[in-house]
């Protein structure tokens, strides 16, 4: 199979068979494609928090526009970036890469000396901005990833943030959420987009090419 | 393969064979995995801008942080968002939708009036803030598709922007450049990363499990 293949395959459930359990196995390979996601600078400015506790995901499906796929999915992915950017979260990401290539500590100092003079000027909003742009990235890699391997999800942005962070509590972990993810397995006679063609703008309205 | 292998097998490419071209069938695959992001409401706002003009990446690349491969790489691609949201750009994508699903006109209404509430309520800035974030998906799937092809690329938002808005008369499409993505093959001597090793947080720093 191949990505086009399978993003032709996917689309965002509606309804989960309750259930239906995902396996280990599944959730830590689509956790590996979030990872292995490119970031700006890549520093990686996220965490991804996975949810499979029952009494949880009933929490966090309070102020959802979707509550019932968030309870009957098998687990609910939670991307949440970095509240701003640091100086020490900047040099731990780098040091970390120094130490893993066999470099001298330092070996970019002048790149992040760079970064560090453009974020630690913005406000923790600004920064805010940026680290969650980037979960975006993962989110799309992660949501190819259980379609490649044939398990449902759904994307959403439709939640209630604050909730969600004090649920998981993220401000303790310098975290705020920006997306969801629910895994599982669809429910095919009560998710009504199982039937429905896909959709898409047409390519001659998306493409403008310069040659 | 499968996307796991794809994604470790990449990177950000630092150099590029500015006289090796990357073929109209590997484009067109990129295009179609970028076409075929989950969106926001599945609003796709955002368009595709394919570079491939060497007068025009010259010009893109004045004030880029990386200005040679800009200019050396194939082809860059543009992804540039919607500058706001509007009834009219809700309604066209809705009304193709039922087209194409053989639905009555006005099927969705409910839905449609929620978000045109809810975005023509906002300020541009607002709205724009919304639409970048969903071409970070697209850009996720199409570096994911090229490292399918074994095609290299490079994410970047390293750019001016405004420069990059007056040469392509994005304003005119009513549109802002959010990303750039360059394709072509690396010039694996001056791409100092091409040897690096891959490194990215370690699982156990990456995600918090909620079992």
């Amino acid at each position: 199979m191949s990505l086009i293949e399978d993003l032709k395959w996917r689309h965002a459930v509606k309804a989960y068979i309750p259930t239906k359990k995902v396996s280990k196995e599944v959730i830590d390979s689509i956790v590996e494609a979030a990872r292995l996601a490119p970031t700006s600078s890549g520093l990686q400015p996220f965490k991804l928090l996975v949810v499979e506790n029952q009494d949880l995901k009933n929490r966090l499906a309070e102020g959802s526009l979707n509550p019932d796929s968030m309870r009957d999915c098998s687990h609910v992915l939670v991307f949440a970036a970095w509240d701003r950017y640091s100086a020490e979260r900047i040099d731990t990401v780098y040091d970390f890469t120094t130490e893993e290539r066999g470099l001298p500590k330092g070996r970019f100092n002048d790149y992040t000396d760079f970064i560090k003079g453009v974020y630690l000027n913005e406000t923790a909003d600004e920064n805010f901005a940026h680290t969650a742009r980037q979960t975006y990235i993962a989110l799309g890699l992660a949501i190819a990833q259980a379609a490649e391997l044939r398990v449902d999800s759904t994307p959403a942005e439709g939640f209630d943030n604050k909730l969600v962070d004090e649920v998981l509590n993220l401000k303790e972990l310098g975290l705020k959420s920006v997306l969801l993810m629910y895994v599982g397995y669809k429910d095919t006679d009560r998710d009504w987009l199982s039937s429905a063609k896909k959709v898409r703008v047409p390519k001659e309205d998306f493409v403008v090419e310069f040659n």
